[in-house]
């Protein structure tokens, strides 16, 4: 994980990873077979640490975006992970990178989820699907915008408050007569 | 330009590069010096020319903002550019970047013209410099993190679609008296 949030997949060395964890080369080919296998483990690894920490039952509605805004504050603590995931999503759209399906997917299952939350959170009728599809997208690329601001200048962004502005005020939009009250002051 | 956006700038080599032009790499380091000044050249002939097409007269306040939707709906036009400053503001984060200060210098620059059209668009007291800074960071965030989403499913992101719902929204609620009511319905 250190070693590809500090370099990145294309440039991050199999040596030095081995050097690392104390093993050789061989030894670790041994376990992941490719560098593009160890990276797709790794990633996969800490979904499951974040799904695990979720819990059994997975807030809904409201409560799901809470988690959101609680994630990006979460995020301000954990440098390296937030790292390795900003450098990981945009470098997978190079040209045959080995996480660019893990990451197509995973954009595909966080629209639906966040898109239902806002649904579920604003009791809207099917004619504003699409808004709330944008209104989703534009939730999670926020969140991934402010990380590299963040990684750059981390005095001058405030992540959790930016996350927490975006959807409270999307909220408002697209459900006035329910959250068109929740000002900020 | 292509081979930064395609490969990144760790991945790409010199070769190719020298290659795509009808050059030695020992006639491209004539013009460049190093692979690290060839891309710091690229991104400032990059900014020259998004410069120079915005004229003499920079658009201020609520004009700005304007601009910065219409910018996402031009980028949904030229996936090379859009994928170069993907990649690269990302891998900028990674240790010893040469790009590195280049995005720092240019995310403050972005950060303080977004929040002085805020500040102008929206005309608030100086205690609410706090969230106009972090509607600011939202605003460049999102179209950032859209850019990633669009290139790995560009049917499933409307870059312009939702940065127009982000900054309608922040409008409204960092100035509801003035764009309560703009409501995208």
């Amino acid at each position: 994980m250190d070693t590809f949030a500090a370099r990145g997949y294309n440039n991050a060395s199999l040596a030095e990873i081995a050097d690392r964890v104390g093993l050789t080369q061989a030894g670790v080919l041994h376990y992941f077979r490719s560098k593009a296998l160890l990276l797709t483990s790794v990633l996969e690894l800490r979904d499951r640490a974040d799904i695990e920490q979720l819990g059994p039952d997975r807030p809904q509605g409201l409560e799901f975006l809470r988690h959101l805004v609680n994630t990006a504050l979460r995020n301000a603590e954990r440098e390296g992970i937030v790292r390795l995931y900003a450098v990981l999503s945009a470098e997978s759209v190079t040209d045959d990178h080995p996480a660019q399906e893990y990451f197509r997917d995973r954009y595909d299952g966080l629209r639906a989820f966040v898109a239902d939350a806002l649904h579920e959170a604003c009791d809207l009728p099917a004619d504003r699907a699409g808004t709330t599809r944008d209104a989703a997208n534009a939730i999670i690329a926020v969140m991934d915008g402010l990380q590299v601001q963040w990684l750059l200048s981390p005095d001058s962004v405030d992540m959790a408050a930016s996350t927490d502005l975006v959807v409270t005020s999307l909220l408002a939009t697209l459900a006035p007569e329910r959250f068109g009250t929740a000002s900020p002051h």
